[in-house]
């Protein structure tokens, strides 16, 4: 099992990505507050061709050397926009029909392992704040809370590694 | 939906945890580098009640307060043991009845989402370094691979992003 060389792997170029057909597929995130974790949504939403990233409220926007380090240019080929609030990129985004879902341990909530999706529909997934998870209000205005089942000690996931469990889940049934 | 409180998550505690009947999964950190990777891959081990870490080479072990803010006390749930090289925990898991498996992108790779399991059986997980990913040598201890398809422009997911996507399919598909 030889482990593949860089140039083995064959990926695309920027502008390859940009005209390529993209999962249905969007994500907001929710005043994230690390850059780290920015950087990494960004190269996780590149690995799974989503079609767009909405940067809400105290969340930084590239250019921004932090999420550089971590996004390692992903920044360049995932397209992005910022809203000043959440809802406005909720309205947004429903308006040009996304389906939204906010990732959250709520009631209600269905289970990651049982949820079923649309491949006719385009989904936008809300990712909340290290700490206060996604707000109360945001959830109100989505069509449906996904939750990911935890059996441990602690109450939750980092949100990039939240994150790229429910890309993943959703990359595989959308396409 | 109302998003819910901590306490009406109902999680378990330390005690309960080391008590708690585990998923047949264990991990291998094959000289993971930064602190707040290995802090996030015992908070999602913790998530999904993973057997024990094996920590090798350069990867630093708890207690460190870089590790513990990302952990966030998932270093006291999950047990784990150092090795000073990676060979040495492939054969400690092997001798312990695990099937070793690299997440790694190789020639004859199983991709994730085309992954079967058998649920009689123990898997140990190895991810390798943020730029060298799993040592050739280790690799070649492994009973197989397996590769996180990809299709953007980037070579690679964060390591902690990757451990999270594979735990969570082991995870369903073991439990």
């Amino acid at each position: 099992m030889r482990v593949k060389k860089i140039t083995d792997l064959n990926r695309i170029s920027v502008e390859e990505f940009k005209e390529t057909k993209k999962t249905p597929l969007a994500i907001i995130l929710d005043n994230v507050r690390s850059l780290n974790n920015i950087g990494s949504v960004f190269r996780t939403s590149d690995a799974f061709l989503v079609e767009s990233i909405c940067i809400c409220g105290i969340s930084a926007t590239p250019p921004n050397i932090e999420i550089h380090k971590t996004a390692l240019g992903a920044e360049d080929s995932v397209d992005w926009k910022y809203f000043e609030t959440t809802q406005d990129a909720v309205a947004y985004m429903k308006e040009k029909g996304f389906s939204i879902c906010a990732v959250e341990q709520a009631e209600n909530s269905i289970m990651l392992d049982e949820l079923k999706l649309n491949k006719e529909k385009k989904y936008c997934l809300v990712l909340g704040n290290e700490v206060k998870g996604v707000q109360q209000e945001v959830v109100n205005l989505c069509d449906f809370c996904v939750e990911i089942p935890q059996r441990g000690t602690k109450h939750s996931l980092n949100v990039s590694v939240a994150t790229g469990i429910v890309i993943w889940e959703f990359f595989k049934k959308l396409t």
